[in-house]
């Protein structure tokens, strides 16, 4: 696999290098035992879609970059997972929104919790970036969650109006959903609950859908709210370039 | 997770209690590194499915049992995950036709082999059962195979007429239908290149599939081949049982 993922004209080159990404953080201690099978599942359905950024998910980028630029007090947040594939990504979107990453995580340990938060600052120092990374001191709770994975910071996550959780958990989506937030979700499933439940979703591999979101950015700057962005219906549009796909083949 | 695997009546149960047996299997050295992401892919795919047996998948297991019932020399084909997630299965349907099972894997490793012959020998004392368990000294080859994975027993896999290789690699699968042999897999993605390419392809959950085959042995014993079954009908099949899962949600 290091072979394959050390060649770029490889067919399956973007795949495994998400993979070898995975297995970097894996021994970086990074991970939830959880991780390799969520990224499997992601694997599906990106194959589903055909591993590309569809139109509907371009849409959904577009609005969710908008709508972070139009933020009060936008948050970016990172698990384990989203560390792991695009932590250079979600960096760099940071620094262009001026807003704070915060490292939350499900499966809330110590240990885990050091190790992201190492890689996020080796990370920010290789890219040379003033991005004010969250998650070492946390001093408040998300309501109606339970245990270690409710806390948060103040300044980050709990007062922000905007925040982009990509790979999250539903339970969670739920809860900050329910705090009254623009909750953006990027998730490959169109149907699980954290993809119906966010405010807006980008149906894409997480990878693909940060570079959108930083190419506009560069190409763009600024980009306009669509007026009547309609969630459910982009999500749906999301199931039937799927199910084209699929009848295609 | 272990909590939840101990309850029956939970609606994740099946689910959670597969990824309790691949947690244990990792433990004991027995899973290739992509053990987990493969796993997650399959669960997307069931998830699709809508977690059932399907008409076609029923078709298709009742086909694959009468010809492993027909077959001169029949096998059973174990890899990693397989000893995993339906060790017992595999055995009682090997006692059932009377045939050996071969544990052969991708990934060979002296260390994975012995754990994974291990751990058949213990399933199979306890469940008191005179199956023949090969893999642990190979005298044939796989032609068109490099390296290791090509290993396997004369008396086994090279000689038989009929395999049931469940969660096999497409190389391989290839190979063993090249060899002339009827290769019947299990597979949740009815696009991969091994349900495509086998002669009868059940997409099904591994232990759904295994208990649907044993239940027929048990209430009907001998059953009848279908004349005229149409592999690639009853794949296409499978996936618009899938597409229409996916259509009402």
């Amino acid at each position: 696999m290091d072979d394959i993922a050390a060649d770029p004209s490889h067919p399956r080159y973007a795949s495994l290098l998400m993979r070898h990404r995975l297995e970097v953080a894996a021994k970086k201690g990074m991970l939830a035992g959880s991780a390799m099978i969520a990224h499997g599942r992601g694997e599906a359905f990106d194959y589903l879609l055909g591993e590309r950024t569809t139109a509907s998910a371009m849409r959904a980028a577009r609005q969710a970059l908008a709508t972070l630029q139009a933020a009060k007090k936008p948050v970016l947040s990172i698990n384990g997972n989203v560390a792991a594939l695009a932590c250079d990504e979600m960096l760099r979107l940071a620094d262009a929104l001026s807003c704070p990453v915060e490292v939350n995580i499900f499966y809330r340990t110590p240990e885990r919790m050091e190790a992201i938060l190492t890689h996020m600052h080796e990370r920010k120092h290789a890219l040379g970036l003033d991005v004010l990374v969250l998650g070492h001191a946390p001093d408040a709770r998300i309501p109606g969650l339970k245990g270690p994975r409710a806390a948060c910071h103040r300044d980050g996550i709990l007062e922000s109006d905007v925040i982009l959780v990509p790979l999250e958990d539903g339970d969670r989506c739920q809860a900050l959903v329910a705090m009254g937030k623009a909750v953006i979700v990027i998730d490959l499933n169109p149907l699980s609950r954290s993809a119906q439940q966010g405010t807006i979703t980008i149906v894409d591999e997480l990878s693909r859908a940060l570079t959108t979101m930083l190419h506009l950015v560069e190409t763009e700057g600024g980009v306009e709210l669509e007026d009547g962005y309609d969630h459910m219906a982009v999500l749906e549009e999301g199931l039937n370039e799927m199910l084209d796909s699929l009848k295609q083949s």
